[in-house]
């Protein structure tokens, strides 16, 4: 572990941030097209879990010109701890499956933040990750885009301004989704609803993903509300994530609370600005 | 019944519109307040359960300057047949309680066209409207306002458009407001929808009515929606139904076959226009 | 044009529709891939500008296995009468651009219907296309989905049975739309509205395409919304027009009008229903 | 001034706001209506430019029964300083109109704090206000509302979370209204928009009043909205506002400083419980 202040100094003296990617399914496709996209980052490589197209460009596959961007490699190629050591990145982003996390142990020793937008854990899975936060920076969060986070503490600070407010929430997806949203879940419990009684699960057609936190009070309506259009949102959350990691200590995270550490940040801004 | 055609001459030879109206609870109030401004309506008497303030006018209780409109009749005194010689109307409005109709029995007989706003009518009292009904023209809606009934109308329509369309009906109402609201569940009705799996009722705050009926389709979502602002929307809708029962036959008629015909003849105008 | 009756009866002999597609760009592709997926309907052949990958089939190329649907032509092949004899189609769908009629005015002859969903057509082309019209059933609207359509008819029929109400458009598209929707721009123009003044235009991020018509009333508010998910919705759009051109005379249609036939169809069967 | 402390003691004694209110006229009424309701509150008394009804009690005249609430008195009882020893009150809430505040100049010095929701002001009231704020605290906010603040707060916070944002805001009133939302005007100024371009202003029927702030990404869409029922909503924020004061110091406030700061302070609970 000789060389991690050296890669360190790398990691933050370049502007550009560096992106390793576990996954390549139907979310981690439009998430590499994000990071290719966004002039502040590089795709550095691409894990699939099918080692399909190795060694080929992920930017080719995407259609994306003179991108030489998110070279693929084979699962087994990054389980070494030298793979790291010549292929650095400042942050690991995770979309593939819950047991993915076991490819990339080897990264935390060299400081590498994860982002982790797996949608569930396992309870061994979870320990592990856990474990990797000893020695890095980790966020997992189920999900991971900027709204449905905005939403999450946004609504738990209204709901303590006006604490006699009637809380619903109204999730809506296309029709083949057939559990509630985990969001819509998750913002119950912080809510202390009852997700039986104030979830209310729409599901028609091919709508991508909509949330809302309705605030009623005797004599107006209060409404927070995020529609995602594409599964890109997924993309601009792990980034956001990702950077916000950089300059933190070791530990496990979650976007809720980096989401709740803007909010304070930005209060702050907004204060001396007044 | 000899003044029958007088009566009726008199009736559609003024372009005002005379109606008395059953009721004066916190919708009565509401409803009689819009007929008391609308340029085209005179307010000509009120029957009040509770007997008070009569003979007195309901402008003046509503605070309309010079209005002298809506005088206040017991309930006896409408029992008898010659109130409606004395005191002819072109429609009465009900918006008193389920057996109120009892007091307006003898209307009928002079062709004076009925408009129920009743919300629910059991069977008997159901029957002695009905019978009502073949001596002029009747017309019951539990919910008259204009939007519902659009909304039930086009519903519909887009439903057999576009049959293979998810539909999900979604109603905000204020918090004390328990059961699931009367207008979306014959909504659900209409279109077939399981109203247990397909109505989505929200209850916060102070939300008079709103209900909204979402259609969606693999790539693009259809949504009708309709808002109460207040409950003089029931007013409104009460006078449309009056105004469309002035020339139609005996008979026993609903607010939304009402709106249907009212699409036929809009739809036929848009046709020669076009 | 002998063979006309023997090609007539084939097309309306089968129950699947047999599509001829013009235009295979960002729209066009997602139109193509919408057909292929229809179990209703074959893509016999796609027409493509650029002549690129001659002679292979879209279905590969969107990905869909086994697919065989699509056959890539070039304009060339087209141009000649015994293209369509050869290739017989029961409507052509055009998403090229607004010289691509050229290329199909043989097919005409045959009675092949057309669907054309080009944004603008010069005077010249309209003319053209008009032309083709007197030798079979032509539609052309520039915004062909069904969520705008059946605002555009709902809204004139509404608008006439409350005439008193004030409407407003809100048009809701990605920021780098810079022009005033053009169905934003119809609906007003269908409903006598100053398009300056009664046409909100939000453009905001990468909202992909909503229209809403407000019907505002003393005390309620009717909303009729559309939300594109994806330019899919145009091929849902261009096959209902194709389905509804099969048994049309020789004419000229718009989206609209057929949309105003499909509510006075559907009306009539909800009355004997009711 | 010896009586001060003695008073203070009184004030904080209790946990019941005592409230005086200036202003009896369309929202004037309503918000006395809000404050006879509310169990933690009293409406001492009221001061009606009028003069009608002097020395009877607004709970009567609201219908609220067995109340003794509100007393009038007339604006020359209230000028004299005598006034406020004898009745003494927690908070002054102004619903009058600009040139009110000359009326109880002399309950400043008694650390009685006041609620100004008037629209406007010209300068030498405002200086004469701020006069004032230098013997108690006074806040003054054209909207008071709940949640027009929460979205002024709010929108703030998430724009600097996402500085690429596109923003517009919407606001939907009555068809008489016909200048642009002063509290649209205050957010697109706090969000730094032009308000020509990104204030969309929709007059339609008897909309009461809503706001909507929308943001949108390339990817995802949020929207902060605001209804207003009725026009208790303005009691609601006057009595959070005059709560707001109890303890603070001598001072100039405004609502969107009271909000902020409830941000600042709820944000910190949550962490705690988090």
């Amino acid at each position: 572990m000789m060389s991690m202040p050296v890669f360190l100094l790398y990691q933050y003296g370049e502007d550009c941030l560096k992106v390793g990617l576990f996954g390549f399914g139907r979310t981690g496709r439009v998430v590499a097209d994000e990071i290719i996209h966004d002039p502040d980052c590089t795709l550095a490589w691409v894990v699939r879990k099918s080692g399909q197209d190795n060694h080929a460009y992920a930017s080719d596959f995407l259609g994306v010109p003179n991108g030489k961007q998110g070279f693929f490699y084979s699962a087994e190629e990054t389980a070494s701890p030298e793979f790291y050591l010549k292929n650095p990145v400042d942050v690991i982003i995770d979309f593939s499956c819950k047991t993915g996390l076991y490819e990339y142990t080897a990264a935390a020793d060299y400081g590498i933040r994860i982002v982790s937008a797996i949608s569930h854990y396992d309870k061994k899975e979870l320990l592990h990750l856990k474990g990797m936060a000893q020695k890095t920076a980790v966020l997992h969060s189920a999900n991971i885009t900027l709204g449905i986070n905005f939403l999450l503490v946004a609504s738990q600070i209204l709901q303590q301004i006006v604490p006699n407010a009637d809380i619903e929430v109204i999730e809506e997806h296309f029709r083949e989704k057939r559990e509630t949203s985990g969001s819509a879940l998750k913002i119950a419990e912080k809510l202390g609803l009852d997700p039986v009684k104030h979830i209310n699960s729409i599901r028609v057609g091919g709508i991508v993903g909509k949330h809302e936190v309705v605030f009623g009070l005797k004599n107006q309506t209060i409404r927070i509300a995020h529609d995602v259009i594409s599964r890109g949102a997924f993309g601009a959350g792990a980034l956001f994530a990702a950077r916000s990691l950089l300059h933190k200590d070791n530990g496990f995270y979650t976007m809720e609370e980096i989401m709740r550490e803007a909010f304070i940040q930005k209060i702050a801004v907004n204060n001396i600005l007044a």
